[in-house]
């Protein structure tokens, strides 16, 4: 049994984005060197997130879209007051922050249409990424 | 320490349905022979969840519905063009495609009301679970 | 390689009520004594949340008036026949009842804004957290 960690850097371009990372992971986890275990990736941000699903252009714009009919930028939060980027917390709590997935056969156990994405909730910024992965 | 993987089907009947795969985590816990640890259930598709709550009627009936409120079947969505369950991953995207739970006594650490619930989002199809358990 | 477990307990006092918990998650982790791995925290409920995010006031008041917005208390729902809070199992199925963390020179791996939340739901109660360390 071993544990491996590491970190990369994404950086984003608008305030709401949506990044592919899976080569990063994929290559994390192949420099593990773990076979059979468990890849955790996790963003050190309040207001970005970390999800997986399917990276087609369209539903890009569908999640950005629905993250703004249920979270409306500006509809006066409290937070807004201190910092104007409540609606980017919110969204990222919706989403959550890490995921984690089996590794199987040395690669992250990913389905055919899976993709491991960042969403950008308050970019453009650069956003650090860890990646641990246990097994053996 | 050690590691064990192993995947269970769940066949779905309907577009969106709830199945209770409680019974399938347990017996993979057990059979990993890990006391304690971690379990993770991972589902390999992008229109399908899996959370933890409890599986009364209404309750899930309710689950279906405000999935439905807050992410409607076919509002004008981009993907819809490509294929048409851009609802579907929208959904599975707010609730997640795995978790992880606490393993103690050879057991997942479920509370009283807790089960693992498989969320159909584009059914009827054959979905596959992913149970990895690490431990010792 | 090791792994660890251990349980807090937190009262709340209200229905609704976000509590920062990461004190508890920092000193269960530094009694494991791992130093690199994998952090989670689980709540054995169906009507309480685990989230990690900032806990400045007004960002906390916004979250529950979301929660409140995306899910009204007593809309009509199925469950309220049996028992009067579907509101707080539809919510808790939005936010996640766990979350997973790394863990980087004994300490979860936190970003700067990033705490561990309690999110109740249909409090006052005693809420049970169990932490769970692999690594080494």
């Amino acid at each position: 049994m071993k544990v491996y960690t590491t970190t990369f850097n994404v950086k984003t371009k608008s305030r709401v984005e949506i990044v592919d990372v899976t080569d990063d992971v994929v290559g994390a986890v192949r420099e593990s060197d773990v076979e059979t275990g468990l890849v955790n990736v996790h963003s050190r941000h309040t207001t970005a997130a970390v999800i997986v699903n399917e990276p087609e252009t369209g539903l890009l714009n569908d999640i950005v879209s629905v993250l703004s009919d249920l979270i409306p930028e500006g509809a006066g939060y409290e937070h807004d007051r201190i910092d104007n980027n409540a609606d980017s917390h919110l969204r990222a709590i919706l989403l959550g922050n890490s995921v984690t997935l089996p590794v199987v056969g040395g690669e992250p156990d990913l389905g055919t249409w899976q993709s491991v994405l960042l969403v950008e909730l308050d970019g453009p910024r650069t956003r650090t990424l860890r990646v641990t992965v246990i097994g053996e």
